[in-house]
């Protein structure tokens, strides 16, 4: 366990470790107090949520690019993935297509933006891999696509959601794994080349061995799941003491929570020069999340949810993830980067998070 | 007429020829067998568009490179024109309207997407002219802006089609028509450098003689379009008893037999590494669908159908070829190819067909 | 005062400063000939947009290169300004929005369309600046982004504007001004290299004195405030004396009037193969429009109008802004023109002014 212990004393981020059991012990002693649970289980995810992302590069380190590829493409969203189960598991389908459509706009438009503006205030021109970026950019186009169908294809006056959304969900969700499958295929076989395999690790940082890091795989993803429990009861009620719509708290406040961790190697990359790093992080877990969180869960509330979840989402949630898409596509198009691209995202992401806020809740 | 017997002999796909009097055979004996006359002219159409095409490549090539480029570009889509006049004689404006925008979302996603698939699989990496993909694209883009303004602009209400929509068909069908000839104009005489005239007759392979072409040209039309005549009027009723939605027959049943002997073409390009011929082929005759056959049709209407056409299309046709048109628009900007985008273009076809595949007739 | 009445007397354009006072004269004498007063205002308001335009660049030239740009991108677009502030005062919000959405897309759109077509067709390929011409686009997709949200999020049945969307108006406002300034720092200080300074001064043609262009900013401003009071009433009756919708007039004449002065340079510098320099007038006016003319209107309104201005635009204004943005995203990306470049834009324009001019008013 030594290597866990040096990581947890040299990595500021995670003493907050120590919330974890606080969370636990504060729903027993006052299960009331949602306001104080919800700030309680962010405090504990962020640091869970950098350890996951750890274990999980640890154990691709140990099994060579291909595999290793596909287990961090495949592990790299597991909190937004186990928050999201236990928003399912309660039948709260709003906030699961809320977290999915926010975790998609946050780190497209947040993640990348803050990326090229920390990384251009300090290097003036940044340049990155336009293959990669591009192949991203168009998964994700995909995906946007076959998030918008049903909502459009749909009848405005039976939201509840038809056999005919149902059947169309199922198949949008096949076809988008499928498409996911054959782009890791893509990027991790056939065309390798293309996509300069960026390193998540840093120089010198030893890996965990292989035991430990399963290990932590494995006992954290619980303690996620745990917490994750607490945070999906207790987060709406908190966003009302907060005088937050239930739209910005789970298009933010649940993404920005659930992607803490890999916005700090995002922004750490983008600081470093790597922007490659920061692109692949972003976009590759923007399109991760529409290409296999998503249909999982749909396919997954089959089994678990008490009743089955569609892809069906409000207008307006497709409308930001459009928006979203159609600006990576256009700022990725050149492989170069500098300060004022960054503000452009923000700026984009700022619009569009001051209308959630505003938004009276009768129109969400 | 030996070199067109000979023609027919080595090509397979010319023995479906058989079809043809077995169609109008079958219409005479038992005219309610819809099902089987359906599945009859979708075998006849398919080897006499084939044998179109190739008459008018032959035209084509003993006029020379501008007038043969006109030729080609003019006649290109002439099975496709002689369907739709068919259902337009037969006031069947909602098949002819499924039909141009299938033939557009058809050729630009399927045809396109299935060339880069088969190319990709063969060869690494294909290169093609960007010049040529980016006039298609932009003129795709523009008639895609000309197609969606009606059903924009229009009263929700008053689909019928008011005064006001029927000057504006015909005022958008006139710029059409005069964007399709001031771009021939640029790709065939101002700036043909950048357009290397991708021939499309083999190398080895004999053009016929003008007599026989023009002949063939003006017999094979005249049969193209009999053969319409009966498909248009089975292809609704075949459509019910295959279960098939018929908004899902016009896109996509429809547009794949009218464009099957462009698509032979096209993959045969693709996989000799010849790609420019392939999005030629593909994107040259999605824009010549809505620039010139779209508005031609419109204009044709006040002649010879019992009600004139407007341009006022189902809105998730629209959406449909908005779609298509920015795919193309993304994926052509590289110039470069390789197998997985074949696959981005295919799966947001097949999401469109399935999604057209499983609509309840009431929102169609 | 000779600069002043040398450079009258050398342009012919400016001798239409003749009907300034003709203007004043009309209105006291027949206040009610509509028709007349629009006419004369028109022929008014051209010279008098010109003088301001150039005796800006004199101010700019003697005040260096970063106050100077600073000033051309602050004033550039003074006439529309004080339009649409005449318009303002006049509580005529829909006029106010219709030249704002109008003038950006008539920027785009025809100033740039006819540049390249008329530079194309003396120069066979023409080449530009991308990443100039980028930034503007990017800017101009923001602002439509922040501009379409308001329309998109209102509720559909309280146009007359909530409270949430005259606070969601007021917070957009200042990201649009915040994003602009920031984006000058970036062209101009940090990133300048990558934007030379097109100098829209002519090599030879002397600046005027500071004092003399201070002076004639002030006085020019003055009169075109004059004439606009003028303009701004009699505009709507004049359109219905030529048969024209109000949408038409506000979108397409007003925003061809108000960037009269600045097509004439943009047109000449096309002509003379300095496309840098029309692209930038084109796309710079539009993106200046969007991101400072627009929420500095929206501010002000709270100071000088009857009732504060937000920013939910019209359905048809904010596509026909979107599509003007995309075209412009796709036409600038490969930094190249030609003749046909130039036609498909102003296809797009007259398209949409098409549908504008036929427009039933119970649609508008």
């Amino acid at each position: 366990m030594t290597p866990l212990l040096k990581e947890i004393r040299h990595s500021p981020l995670l003493w907050l470790l120590v919330f974890v059991p606080v969370v636990f012990a504060a729903q027993k002693l006052s299960p009331e107090a949602h306001t104080l649970l919800f700030l309680l289980c962010v405090l504990a995810i962020v640091p869970l949520a950098a350890l996951l992302s750890h274990a999980t590069e640890s154990v691709a380190a140990k099994t060579g690019d291909t595999v290793g590829g596909l287990l961090n493409a495949t592990l790299g969203n597991l909190t937004e993935l186990v928050i999201a189960l236990a928003a399912l598991r309660a039948g709260q389908h709003t906030l699961v297509k809320a977290s999915i459509a926010g975790a998609i706009v946050t780190n497209t438009l947040f993640m990348l933006g803050a990326s090229f503006l920390l990384g251009g205030l300090k290097h003036h021109v940044q340049e990155y891999n336009r293959a990669s970026a591009r192949l991203q950019a168009g998964l994700l186009f995909l995906a946007t696509i076959a998030l918008l169908i049903p909502s459009v294809a749909s009848d405005a006056d039976s939201m509840a959601g038809s056999a005919f959304t149902e059947k169309l969900s199922v198949g949008l969700a096949v076809l988008l794994i499928a498409t996911y499958g054959l782009g890791l295929v893509f990027s991790l076989q056939t065309h390798r080349e293309f996509f300069g395999v960026a390193k998540q690790t840093e120089p010198g940082e030893a890996p965990w061995r292989l035991g430990l890091a399963l290990a932590t795989l494995a006992g954290v993803t619980v303690l996620v799941a745990l917490v994750s429990e607490v945070f999906v009861e207790s987060v709406q009620q908190a966003a009302v003491a907060f005088g937050m719509t239930p739209a910005f708290v789970g298009f933010i406040v649940v993404a920005l929570v659930g992607g803490a961790a890999e916005m700090t190697s995002a922004f750490s990359g983008a600081r470093k020069n790597r922007l490659d790093l920061s692109v692949g992080i972003a976009l590759g877990s923007a399109s991760q999340i529409a290409l296999f969180v998503a249909p999982v869960l749909v396919l997954l509330s089959y089994v678990i949810g008490p009743v089955p979840m569609n892809l069906q989402f409000w207008p307006g949630a497709v409308a930001m993830m459009l928006i979203a898409t159609m600006t990576a596509s256009l700022v990725t198009n050149s492989g170069r980067s500098a300060w004022f691209v960054g503000v452009l995202m923000l700026m984009v992401y700022l619009i569009l998070a001051m209308t959630l806020y505003l938004l009276p809740p009768r129109l969400q």
